[in-house]
């Protein structure tokens, strides 16, 4: 017998899902974390074989166009990503430390959809923290090898051009 | 029988108010979603039919005084606001993002406070991402017309001036 | 009979956790309240009698050196700080607002370990906000005198130096 699939947000009011909420605001914490303490080597890892990974302007997305900044459509890509960010080391000293905003979850039929805002701030050795990304997140989470795994994260930016010193993971 | 009504915040160990803070906390993830993604003519919903949306730079707020820089007295001075807003559109093209802080909920007798830190950042197209507004937010929220709504919104920023460019709601 | 003692992170998926969860953010929303209000006379009894309360530079923590910006061993040495800055107003008139991030919680043996992001935006009466601190707080919570209080507290900041102008505390 099928079923007609309604979408429904994850909202406080719903009792029985505060135990995936929690869940999806675990997996953000570890995922957040590795990338502040830069374990490059295990942000392949938090999405599925075959994935979704961009990086957009704003503008772009909103017209349905998909030139990006960074695309990537399989963890073997982003395997490839982090080992040429490991390798070349010509960059300046920097640290990146993100801030997301409020997680919003809802349940879909393909999958775990959530929205948050994020803020990623720059530090240079010598200088200033500086705000480096502001934008919006749209992911998909699904079930996959015993736990919540990325298939989809388009991370839209506030801005028609990103700057060229965002080498690392958003 | 007459009570005395003693306000009470809602703490993480007052259990049965979970389902309250849960419900504010879907209520500002609606709000922010709103604005951010520049739907302006779903702002003034937010808001009761007669009620107050203040932005005020903190030394006049910390010393009682009312001069601001916007106040509106009820639903319609915030729709004229919005037509206003959508009419001119002589600024340079820009986005806004808000990062509301940590939520303190607190349960009183004229309806629900809350207080909350909000950071608000602006793009240029062409720039990198600055903060355009730094403050806190205290508000009052009712039940009316089947749900939450703001009574009272009072965003106190912390400058003396705000940036002429903050032309869109916070 | 003596168990082995093993450290677990209060994940979502923990439900008992939950209430130790919200107590710590409770803890937390009064601590950077008590701070942005700047009720620096508050900021002590946040802590234990014998504390340590460090603010240091990611390159010396991630070496293992203990070089710092500053450091308190006790809550008479966090309450003589503040006696200083009471004292001695030749600052420029500024505000600080603190914006955390998302809080890890863990259940270790010598107290509860908390880490989160933290974002400390500085305004000065006529200037726009600046990102002033960004940074990590690993800290450990204990229960004391009937509530929780800090026993440590380790604000990792990332640049080899600090502004002269973070002056209070974070």
């Amino acid at each position: 017998m099928s079923m007609p699939t309604i979408d429904h947000e994850v909202t406080g009011r719903d009792g029985g899902a505060a135990g995936l909420r929690a869940r999806v605001r675990d997996f953000y914490d570890a995922y957040y974390d590795a990338l502040d303490d830069v374990r490059l080597e295990d942000w392949p890892d938090f999405f599925t074989e075959e994935c979704l990974y961009r990086v957009i302007p704003r503008e772009n997305h909103e017209r349905g166009y998909t030139l990006c900044t960074m695309q990537a459509e399989s963890r073997g890509m982003l395997q490839d990503r982090v080992t040429g960010l490991l390798k070349t080391q010509m960059y300046a000293p920097r640290y990146y430390r993100r801030f997301p905003g409020p997680l919003r979850v809802t349940a879909a039929a393909d999958g775990i959809r959530t929205r948050h805002n994020l803020l990623m701030v720059q530090t240079l050795i010598d200088q200033q923290p500086a705000v480096v990304l502001c934008g919006v997140c749209h992911d998909r989470l699904v079930e996959s090898d015993g736990g919540l795994r990325l298939a989809e994260r388009v991370v839209v930016f506030d801005s028609e051009m990103i700057a060229n010193s965002l080498i690392y993971p958003a």
